[in-house]
This record gives C-alpha cells, sequence and structure tokens, in this order.
C-alpha cells in the first residue's frame, strides 16, 4: 500500500556550499522526510517538509530512554544521474533496529518511494566533485511525551540530507587502530546488531583513549570473553590472511555493515576465498607476527575501504603490510566505488538510478 | 562558584490536577529549570523559563548517537515542608554517568541550588495525598546539530518536575519477577552503571517477554557468564537469607541505586547483618527450594520497596513467603518512607528540608 506523499515547498531555498570545504554533517539540503506513528493510525501523514527544527517536549520518550535508530547511506552523481547504493538493505535493517527496540517497523517500499522523492527534490543538492555525495540519514525516535519505562506510543522517521566531501582526497591512505582489551560495546543477547543510538555514545570512551594513545580507531573485542574480533569503530573489519578474504562472523553483537555485505560478495565474485569465523586476538597478533596476514582494512559506508597500517594488539604494535595500502583493498575499493558512482557496470543490481 | 539564576516568569499557571487519578510521568509543572553547555563557556546561563516545549535541529547529537543521561528523586510534602531526599547522591551519581558518556560534567552544587530554587517556586505542585510527591527528573543531552561521531560539543542540563501518586495503594503488595536467560542488559566494560538513556531502550523487547509470559519485572543476569543476579527492571534486588539481608555486589554493570544504598545504611543501623556478594542464580534457587530465602524484594525511587511474591528460575516458579509481604520488606518500606516524609526523625542527615 502506498502512502500519499504530502510535499510543502519552502519558500527560500539555501545557497549550496562548496562541497570540498564542508566539514562532514554539517550542512543540511532544503528539505526533509518526515512520517508520524501514532497507535491509531500506524505510520502515517508522510510528507517532505522544509528542513527545520522538531518541537519535542522536554519528557521526549527518546531522549530519557533512548529508543532511537538510524540508517546511513550515500547518493551519488553520475552525469545527469543520481545514484542509490543498495537502499533497501538500509530500510530491511532499519527494522530490525526497530524491532529490537520494541520500536514499530516501517513500511520498507513506502519508505524507498518516499526517499527517491526526496532525492529527486533535492537532486541539485547532490555534489558531482571526486569523492563527494549526499550522506542520507534516516532514522526513528520516540516523540512521546511521557516518563514511564516502557516502548514509546509515538515515533517519528525522519530523512535529512547532507552534502559530504570525499573521506580520502586523490588516494587512500592507512589508518591506526587500537585493540581495546578493557571498554566493551556489546555483548551477545544485547543490542549490538542494532544501530541503536546508544551504542554509540557508549563507544566515545575507548575512542578518545584510543585517541590519546595516538591511534585513530577503536578494534572492539566480544563481551563475553573479551578475545575474539568484532569490529572498528563505525565499521567492520577485514583480512587478508594466505591469499583469502576473512572477516568475523556475525554473531549478534557485530552490526551486519552494508559495505561489509557488498565487500564479501563482490570478493567472492572476483574470485576470492572468503571466510566467515571466529577470529581469536592472539591468532591475529600471531598471523601479523608470521606474516600470514598480509592486509587488514575497515569497511563502513563513510569510507567504503579503509586500509589498516597499524594495530595495536595488548600494548604492541604491529605493522601491516609496511604501512602501505595493499592489492586487495585497493582493488576492493576502486571496484566498489565505481559501481557505486556508476563508472563501470553493476552485475550486482546494487545501484538504484534516480 | 554559584552562579547567578535568572527566572522567567509565566503569564498563565496551570490548574493543577487531582494527583490521585493522575497516571505517572504525564503531568507537568509550570516550570523548569535549564542550563546549556558550550566549549567556550561551559555551563553557563542557568534559568527557570515556563515549562516549554525544546527546539531540536534534527541532527541534534542526542537523537542519533545516544549522548543523553538522567536521574529521578522525589519531593515530599510534610505539613508546610517540602523535603528532598538526599538529592546530593542524585548529582553526583549524574556525574558518573555524564564521564562515562564523554559528556561535561555539571557543578554539583550549582545544581543542588537550583533544584531548590525550582522546587521552591513550585511548592504548591508537591501533593500532600497519601504516598503522593513530585517526582523529580534531571537530566542531560548533546544538542548539537552534527552528524559526525564523537562527543558533542554543546549539551543541555534540564530539571522537568511531574506530580505523581504513590506507587501502592493502602498497602504494599507483591510483585512477580521473571530471571531472562536470554537477553542481556549490560555487561562489564560497559555502561550498565550510568542511567544512560540507551540502557533502558535495550531493557524493554526482555520487559514485554516476561509480560507475556505472566510476571510483572525482568530479573537480570550478569552479560558474561549469565549466571549472576545483577537487577530488575527499575530496581535493585534484596535477600533475606538466614535473617541477614543480601544483594549483588556492584561491578560496574549493576546500576548503583541510591535506594540500596539507602536500604543498606538503615538496614545496618537497625541491627541486620548486611552482605553485599556475587549471587549465583542456581544458589538463589537452591535457597528458595530449602526455605534460607525467606524473603525477596527490589528497591527504587518509584517503588521505595517491591516485594517480590513469585520468581521464575529457567521456567520453575518459587513463591516466595507464601506470596505475603514479608516483615523485613514492611520494616525497611515503613522506616524510608518515613523518613522520606519526614514522619520520623532522619538519623542520617539524608533529609534536605525546604
Amino acid at each position: 500500500m502506498t502512502q500519499t506523499l504530502q510535499i510543502e515547498r519552502a519558500n527560500n531555498l539555501k545557497d549550496k556550499p562548496d562541497v570540498s570545504t564542508v566539514k562532514f554533517g554539517t550542512v543540511f539540503t532544503d528539505y526533509m522526510f518526515t512520517n508520524k506513528y501514532t497507535p491509531e493510525y500506524g505510520w502515517s501523514e508522510p510528507s517532505i517538509l522544509p528542513y527545520q527544527n522538531l518541537q519535542l517536549s522536554p519528557s521526549c520518550q527518546a531522549l530519557h530512554y533512548g529508543q532511537s535508530v538510524f540508517e546511513g547511506l550515500k547518493a551519488y552523481k553520475n552525469g545527469e544521474d543520481v545514484l542509490l547504493f543498495r537502499p533497501d538493505e538500509n530500510f530491511s535493517r532499519m527494522n530490525k533496529s526497530l524491532s529490537r527496540l520494541s520500536m514499530p517497523e516501517i513500511n520498507e517500499e513506502n519508505a524507498l518511494n518516499a526517499l527517491y522523492e526526496l532525492i529527486k527534490l533535492e537532486r541539485d543538492w547532490v555534489p558531482d566533485g571526486p569523492g563527494q555525495s549526499l550522506y542520507i540519514r534516516p532514522f526513528v525516535f520516540a516523540d512521546e511525551p511521557y516518563l514511564g519505562v516502557r516502548p514509546s506510543e509515538t515515533y517519528q522517521f525522519n530523512i535529512i540530507l547532507s552534502p559530504v566531501a570525499g573521506y580520502y582526497g586523490a588516494q587512500l591512505s592507512p589508518t591506526s587502530i587500537y585493540v581495546e582489551d578493557d571498554f566493551v560495546r556489546a555483548v551477545r543477547g544485547g543490542v549490538g546488531f542494532a544501530k541503536a543510538s546508544g551504542n554509540y555514545a557508549g563507544s566515545l570512551l575507548a575512542q578518545k583513549k584510543a585517541n590519546e594513545l595516538g591511534y585513530e580507531q577503536v578494534l572492539w573485542l566480544d563481551g563475553v570473553e573479551q578475545k575474539y574480533i568484532e569490529e572498528v569503530g563505525s565499521m567492520n573489519i577485514f583480512f587478508i590472511r594466505d591469499g583469502e578474504l576473512i572477516t568475523p562472523k556475525l554473531n549478534g553483537s557485530i552490526l551486519p555493515g552494508i559495505t561489509r555485505k557488498s565487500i564479501i560478495q563482490l570478493a567472492e565474485y572476483k574470485g576470492y576465498t572468503v571466510k566467515e569465523e571466529a577470529i581469536h586476538i592472539d591468532t591475529l597478533a600471531e598471523d601479523l607476527e608470521s606474516g600470514r596476514i598480509t592486509e587488514v582494512f575497515g569497511a563502513g559506508t563513510a569510507v567504503v575501504v579503509s586500509p589498516v597500517g597499524k594495530l595495536n594488539i595488548h600494548g604492541v604494535d604491529y605493522i601491516v603490510n609496511d604501512n602501505q595500502v595493499g592489492p586487495a583493498a585497493q582493488e576492493l575499493y576502486d571496484d566498489l566505488t565505481d559501481i557505486q558512482y556508476g563508472r563501470i557496470e553493476d552485475p550486482f543490481g546494487w545501484v538504484v538510478k534516480l
């Protein structure tokens, strides 16, 4: 069932910035999508409105009890075309997040259609410089003014858009990672697989510690034994071991990244042997030491692929591939971004052209 | 350093409701306290304003990354006096929550003074019926309009007030509890000890499951082994075992309840032997079976003391004290509420009279 989308026009449009100098996530476009949930009508009154502040009660449930989930994806410009990368996957994952936090699921088809309408309306905001894109942030939160601890009765589903510069300049550059032994991000039985707001707030202190120790990002271990590799900050993690592509198996506390899933499919398509397995941190250290592991890289929407040049494990620094970008990371990055920007044919049916 | 508190008067005051029929957390008073944080000025411009909606950017950090913590306490009426119970403990704990989520700590003395001024202004909103009180909700959240994952640069600290009926009618009544074996609330190294918004959203699904199975609340086990007792929904838990008062030892994933702490101090004062220890769920089952444990009760701000009449452990129901209110729960409830309402002398210096 497709719902009728109301569009309220803005009286004035903003000046578009020079995206190459824009800081990520600080500039927003002229319009936003919004949709309200009530127990009586479910998700109703979908509309596109001028980008504007939210009016929330001080007792708004999301601010007190954290019922708030989000997604992130990008729109890319290719000539006159605007391309989206696997947007159905984002709304599918959003529903898994919503379900875990006892929030009402959205209609994925309606959400996709609303996104397409919003992007078409904001087509001129999709930047076309190298590596640039329009970052898309769908999010749902509880807005009932009520202080009791139970699922909220009302919600808002919004989509906002922000033009962003490329993550890298002319070429990929390696990052450094600190393996966190004390702080824990998530544990089985918890909400680690969901893009729930609370997961991020809880991760900031470890990120600060890593930065103070001179590393750019945190590699999390599992919450039960603190021995198995889970994920990096806002990325999943991959290794090239004996020429094969290895990544931690999803276990309920790892975020099921859409870039992760795409890298696995792309690598298999290109002839890599791909293995998802439990990776013990001590085994990783041995394999880095012995040279079995020749590349390490992260994968996520923001970076696509992020080569790792240095890992600190239990206080020991391991240099990977001479702190240079490795061939697998470069190849997978090139192919995936070429598909996203429509520069090569998409053999997977991932790209939606608007 | 005491800051000057600005007060903006409301043009019209609300009609006060019949508190005996008010649903918890739905009615708010005429005024709220607010204080803004910026990197330049720290916490500045503390003010009391008419209760009003918040104007937040759709990219407000708290909604996306969950930097949001809260506290809860109550004001009680005794004749012309208004009494607060250990408010310093709430602001002290709030600072521990803030620190864990990489949020700026508040000045506890300024916060207490602001609370006192707000309560004095809203004195007529403190209800005086049996068991009634004015619920106080201090909360801090990140309000910077920015989508990058890092600690927000700006925050709001607000206090809102809501008159509430007594949790019980004329007398205490026992609750039922389901011990959760699958879902996990928190794990060591995480944020379980903080009153962080995300902890609550993550708990709702287990609460729903318990309700569907016919139990009122969830008893959480530890996140590592799923064998040791942690806490109940929004309460800490206590047992009378061989006449002694037992409660799980704080371990980083259990919320350090102020009612918990007060019950321990009060029980010791009254001659109980009190033990804080790791309590294995199987040992608990054995001790319920053998009759060593004669009482179970929860303790928290909302309920003060909540006797537990039935516990489901691994699928088996254990009836406690014939599903009747036990003498220790009744005694500690009576004494603690008598202190809170100023009906007996406070030997601990807990009560602040305004």
